[in-house]
């Protein structure tokens, strides 16, 4: 029998085929966001065993245990390596039709070699084959393996970048760099977080975070040492964006008050929000850097939990906000003074697909190609339903020939075979149309439109430093 | 010709045929909801004619008529059975690419045994052959050749149990549970029929209902009449889910108030509804119930044919409420005090479909499989494009083999082929899947899942009491 | 090779392409919106070349060409035509995917006779090929080659009707009729473009327009205007229907205020509005016109270039508006009093296809067959999936076998080539569903569907005057 896993694998025509293998399987990864722990990269990390690798930090995972009817102990708590990976491979028969049922027998085949079926009865196999290879296996190694070119991790500006300086003089092919994600900066609404984290950020900053003009300085003070490790992006994880009027003075008193545990109310934060992300965005233009807004996720909303296990940990779902109205705003006065940077729009919420893939129409000014991009299927989207909605939402409202393709989004080393998985998706949909004659057949032309996605166009628009072996 | 309902209708390929002769056709009905009229199964009723047991009721069939030019007098009005028989013939050929297209061909087959096209040229034939089959058959009779286990009907808290109780005697194989549906508990906003109901409620409890205390408590005891009759599950039909913060005085300030016949405002509906909810969760979790929410259908938009003709005629459409904030705080409050019970969530918008089906895993907590449902294709869903979405919106985001599968929803004898309409939908979906390469090709690990889904995974998360011949 | 365009483009079964040939393709075309400019029909226009024709005022290619970096000044700046016509084909090889490269080479094909895929390699072969049969082919040979039978523009009540009224004249049988578009009615809320436009429509109603009521006489009359010269259809565009309570004294307030030099705050212009839609209904429903609602795009979101280029340049987006319930009470209160006029509803968001699609079921009275239609694709929409889209859930919520079909919407007279690419979505989908089952495989009546859904159903349900070679 044909293994699940096999090199054709979600490719159903010829033209398929043929641009994945010809065009797509060999290009590099620029991963150019991620949660990857650069600790790991730093101290070129040998997990202790397959749980540690696969199970570790998975709220992918866990949610579909526990919708499978597993406790929590076995999920997050204190089971043995072994009875949560038992657990796991317990669950995985049940997650028929799920990306997890795709994406954990991809990770088998691909960095372990395994041809089997995940269940109960082929648990001990697993468990013992993986553990082998793995302990001849590194972080490094796998970075290599994949041919990772760039990584882009996300990081806290009260966060030191001692790893990232630790990395670049690895000598690795792999360039790693931080991402300027400065959410905690908006935290007026929750004083008690609030005020110790100023403190953190003034000790990168090497100043004192009294005021709101002392919050701007140490931010773009940070901005500033981020680019100089190589940053390029910013990133932003808000339900929508950010666009009320605030003055100065405003932002100044909502600042104040929080500086003295007065917690703002959600309109004063928004305000307060709105003035922030102006400033971040003006910054970001001026030194060419490109700004990723991840808009619609609704989190935390399991209290219990969230007490008990705290974030990002598998209770946070999709939200129905209204998005255009605020987001076209937010874009429109920064592109006003002409500082709007180039801008990555990710969307949660598949409903609101083509009102993102209309607004990037609105800012392109023809100053870059694809200047405005609408970002890939993200978190709950990253998936073939999903990324196949995005895709077709971009062709059919913008370029995807300008498409700067895929990212991981990951807290796992072994989610490379997304990249694989994004790949055939992308194939597999051209090739239907070029079979169904709605494309050119010119695999030619449709093929190097899919190896810019995969790479080039990413490596053009970033404009991120790399290894000669990647810098083309 | 081959007949247009065939024996392989819908199934496109041969995974799909197997999956669906092999696990699917055989099983028996599990029908959790409906509102079909316990009365008529009390009686055994026998129908007289076509026209009242298919056309009687069916507001789908209306609106498709009036769509079609028909005037009311022929759809609800008093023309002869015969002719609004005839009427409905003529509609049925304007209705090519509607599920009552699919539905009426597949009703005269399965009930009358008919291979016949309908037409106004084809209406003498099926009135005249249908009429004579309809002769011999009674309720009895449709519930026993559909196999139907189960029967859950939709009962408000101030109507009698009597007919539930004469059906718990007759010996049949069916079992025929009444539904705690509670919506009238919340009309504060409207005194005139309020009160009047209140003087019902007390009546069924035994009781004045004159304090908002009375009113609980009435309710409870209702609640536990209706479990002492088998009852293990509740239902509310809203717009969105209510989550406002309501004190027990305040609640009891707009009751009297619309006791005393001063209309609650918005608001003040808001905040009552939600006290109730929030008790009414408690109660079934206490209970080991089951809580089905129907929201955001948006009821009784036209005034002029509502006055006409009443509530369920054909006028309602689907809302686009914002339903995730308080459908997330609802589920949360009920959680927080390990009061949720599990809860099947139905959404008529189907742009909201991965809202729902990522707010499910937000309080699957690993103590039952599936414990928060995501309910399936509701009302205008209830097709194979939206029941394909609902499904695909399952698998993606939850645990697609957990999943308790179909209902009726119907107010009619004849809808027992929406079970197979909706397994022939799974099983062409998953056969799909195998075809391609996404699923594995295993029929025996997918057929058990669509067993499962078809009869097993209801059987165990309701836990209705069964005829033995059911029970499994 | 076949040509990319070939006589099966799109039509992906055997039956798909019966239906096509056998029944679609011949229909003439019932155009009954767009944006043509009715003076270039007056004056049978000669095309100066295939700028003109192909770029001149297309905002989709300007905004596809700013997405792929082209500068403002070759899109709509003061480049030669040929540079705008080199920058567009080196922008088309980019757009696949995207509807603009179907439509392109379409419209080469079938305007000019080009099999020829479009790049800079073939730019000097096109325009050359092109200009040559553009010297020889006005626009009235255009129309008569499309077999245009009627064409609705779409006008101000402050234009004047002189072009429609000279082309009444001409003797060609494309019939040309206005269409009541009074938006500019609702601008209370900017006098400084309130009070000249109100100077206008005066002028051409021959009265002085001071008061509110004196509006009214003058909007009215131009509505008797419009009808003496076969107007039958009225359109409004909107972010969403109106439908806030306001008296005669409420709407002469903020008229007179308005008239002062005072704009409307947005909760006035809504009332305000709100009084004239309900207006603007009865003169509808009094005449038998049919009323076109395009609700749900969100304009002018690109401040800066809004004032470098003006309106209708390439800056409007999908908005995310709340709809169903305004529009509800705004087609109810017409309702209520019988005076409810057909009714076309456009849906610019595809997130909300179900919610209009049924919408209209709500009003269907039995009176007319299709009376509330569900608009076709539009704008944004008006491609591929989009259209089938609308079908699917018109088909699925309705009845398509009553719906009016296609229309332009296009600034363009090589835009008919859409009414082909509609048509061959319609049957390429309905073939699909013939060959699965899911249809009946009869020809004849499904071919009868898409010929009544192509010319017929408009022709029955707009009743406008056509010449006795479309007349039928």
């Amino acid at each position: 029998m044909k293994p699940f896993i096999h090199e054709d694998f979600l490719l159903q025509s010829d033209a398929a085929r043929t641009l994945y293998h010809r065009f797509a399987q060999a290009e590099p990864i620029y991963d150019y966001h991620c949660h990857l722990p650069q600790k790991l990269i730093a101290e070129n990390h040998r997990f202790a065993d397959l749980a540690e690798i696969w199970l570790g930090g998975d709220h992918y995972k866990w949610r579909a245990m526990r919708s499978n009817g597993t406790a929590e102990r076995v999920c997050t708590g204190d089971a043995s390596p072994r009875e949560k990976f038992d657990a796991w491979c317990a669950a995985v028969p049940h997650t028929l039709g799920n990306p997890l049922y795709h994406w954990s027998h991809l990770e088998l085949k691909r960095y372990f070699g395994l041809d089997v079926i995940i269940s109960p009865a082929t648990a001990d196999t697993i468990w013992r084959e993986a553990n082998a290879k793995l302990a001849t296996m590194r972080v490094h190694d796998i970075l290599a393996a994949n041919k990772v070119a760039v990584i882009c991790t996300t990081d806290d500006p009260a966060d030191p970048l001692a790893d990232h300086a630790r990395i670049a003089q690895l000598g690795i092919k792999t360039r790693v760099y931080p991402t300027f994600r400065p959410d905690k900066a908006l935290g007026v609404n929750a004083p008690a977080a609030y005020n110790p984290w100023l403190e953190r950020l003034g000790g990168e900053a090497g100043m004192k975070v009294a005021t709101f003009d002392d919050l701007l300085a140490a931010l773009k003070k940070r901005h500033d040492d981020f680019h100089a490790v190589g940053c390029r992006l910013s990133d932003h994880g808000l339900e929508t964006a950010l666009s009320e009027p605030c003055t100065h003075a405003e932002a100044k008193a909502i600042f104040d008050a929080a500086r003295a545990g007065r917690a703002a109310a959600p309109a004063e934060w928004a305000k307060f929000g709105s003035y922030l992300m102006l400033e971040f965005g003006r910054w970001d233009a001026a030194k060419g850097w490109t700004k990723q807004l991840h808009l619609g996720a609704m989190r935390n909303n399991n209290a219990r939990l969230l007490k008990a296990l705290g974030p990002d940990t598998g209770f946070d779902s999709i939200g129905d906000f209204p998005q255009a109205r605020a987001l076209g705003r937010y874009l429109d006065a920064l592109d006003s003074t002409g500082e709007l940077p180039r801008t990555v729009l990710y969307n949660l919420n598949p409903a609101d697909n083509y009102v993102f893939a209309t607004m990037i129409g609105n800012f392109q000014d023809g100053s870059v190609p694809g200047k405005i991009q609408f970002g890939s299927g993200w978190w709950f989207l990253d998936q073939k339903e999903a990324m196949e909605w995005q895709l077709n939402a971009l062709a059919n409202l913008g370029l995807l020939s300008r498409f700067v393709g895929m990212l991981t989004d990951s807290r796992s080393f072994l989610s490379y075979t997304r990249h694989e998985y994004f790949r055939r998706v992308l194939c597999n949909q051209l090739g239907a149309r070029i079979e169904s004659g709605e494309l050119p057949d010119d695999l030619v032309h449709v093929g190097g439109m899919v190896k810019n996605i995969c790479f080039a166009n990413a490596r053009a628009y970033f404009r991120l430093g790399l290894d000669a072996a990647y810098a083309g």
